[in-house]
């Protein structure tokens, strides 16, 4: 209980039903983060999140899972704790707001909900192959900037924590 | 109570920061829901939301404001009825679920939350100068197509409604 | 628009599935709040819930539903407006952040988190038959009184009125 | 990864200013579920929540705090994991949907909003000088029964563990 640096919260997000690559690098990018002692948060489900959850695991790491529905059983058998919200679709805003900084990996509708309701709220998204994004004509200043894009998962791993450290 | 065409829903979203252009295009949009027997949602709050109450009202119509706040007095005073959520931004998901189709007008990282947000859960959009939306290289099969781009305020008020009534 | 006396916001809370003399209370108590040009909130089901509804439509009334799923077509048909929120049990939490105050018929759990969670943000809740409630032995200070006891839905109606306003 | 019998977790639900023998029943709680193997969860913050989380990482074990606001920093030092959610009150409907059972110590009115929600979703509840409930006098057939009453905190693990893994 010795507050030395304090713990950093990443959330890794991304499709349920994902590539062969994006499970890759979603487990490489939960095993870095794990390595450096930062909890793993993810929605719990299958793909990347349960890549995320793996590669966290297979660290020695924790990874949190922010499930849509009440059953605990529908988590991945990765996850250290499965946490039933109930909320559906709207679980995607506890992922943001459990977070420090986010990293997204590849990307459906939802992943894509998770990043602007997290640049919304201020937190910093690091994107991997994940969506490409332009505002509309008129921005609005004072708009967040938008996702980092980094092209490897050590990077991910990197940005995300430095991200993570000077919220 | 005589159930003719059963009422629709329509959420206008976008910035609470508007410019002149968007508010006047969110002006005519609620103004069109309106006049077409539309009930008329929003987040309640400035910008779009107020211009797009303020055109319903305008045409006798109805506009309820899903503010985020727990107090009812910021919502603006265009709405018919102002309903305090205190969920903070995850109130956006109520903008969503409440809709059967939803029209952006311009946008922030809170209105591409909510575009993510109904396309997730398979509810239409019409963008009216909104956000470009390229989806990363490995597109899931299955995933819903993006929003509806039109050029004009009365053309957004025409795809929203057919597109609401054939939900 | 003339913002003479603000709209005060009343939910009725009380079991989906409610006895006669239960809904009977509620009609009477949903068409004196709307004869008082209140609005009426509820969760939109049946029992206490329809009952509500359908006194306030009769007397010319609005009453809001704010519904567990995500089909609004799960709505009592005397709403004016049906709200899906595909938040579950947790809309509950909503049918007290729209309110200035509560009128609880009757109850079952449900009810009683309704009433427990308005008195717990400093929302007036009068109750007509509904739970007694005997706190623990070491009642803290500045705990909130508990609802309003009263015996009469016109007695209800006015009581509530009276918190609503003076909220 | 050996699914031997499933971890199960209990929240601990109480009062955020609690008395001396409240801290003092809810730390032996914290402490014998945690020896039992059980993931403790509570609301994060002071009081019984914090003496729950300081009596489960004494023994070794895990607490994770679910938090209503958007700050980790406001949660009590001896949470394993601090999870804000933004939600505000409405967090204490998660408290409920992330436990397989639940034990109230003592009780406000937010306690008493878990402990209700909690049996409208059919989660056990076990209760340690909590709130007496008297149902309105049309009780509804179906209607779970009521917190489970124990007197002792060694009681209430026992109770509590059992209902958990039963359910």
């Amino acid at each position: 209980m010795t507050p030395a640096e304090p713990t950093v919260y990443v959330s890794v997000i991304g499709p349920g039903q994902a590539t062969g690559q994006e499970r890759e690098a979603a487990e490489a990018v939960g095993r870095g983060l794990a390595q450096a002692g930062a909890v793993v948060v993810c929605g719990g489900l299958g793909g990347v999140m349960e890549a995320a959850a793996k590669g966290a695991r297979e660290a020695g790491g924790t990874c949190v899972g922010l499930l849509p529905g009440r059953e605990r059983a529908a988590g991945n058998p990765y996850l250290t704790l499965a946490l039933p919200t109930g909320l559906g679709e709207l679980r995607n805003g506890l992922v943001v707001a459990a977070a420090d900084a986010l990293v997204a990996i590849g990307g459906s509708w939802g992943t894509l909900s998770e990043i602007a309701l997290a640049l919304r709220t201020g937190k910093p998204v690091v994107a991997l192959d994940s969506w490409r994004l332009e505002p509309p004509s008129a921005r609005r200043p004072g708009d967040a900037p938008g996702p980092v894009r980094v092209a490897t998962a050590a990077e991910a791993v990197a940005v995300a924590l430095r991200l993570a450290r000077s919220g």
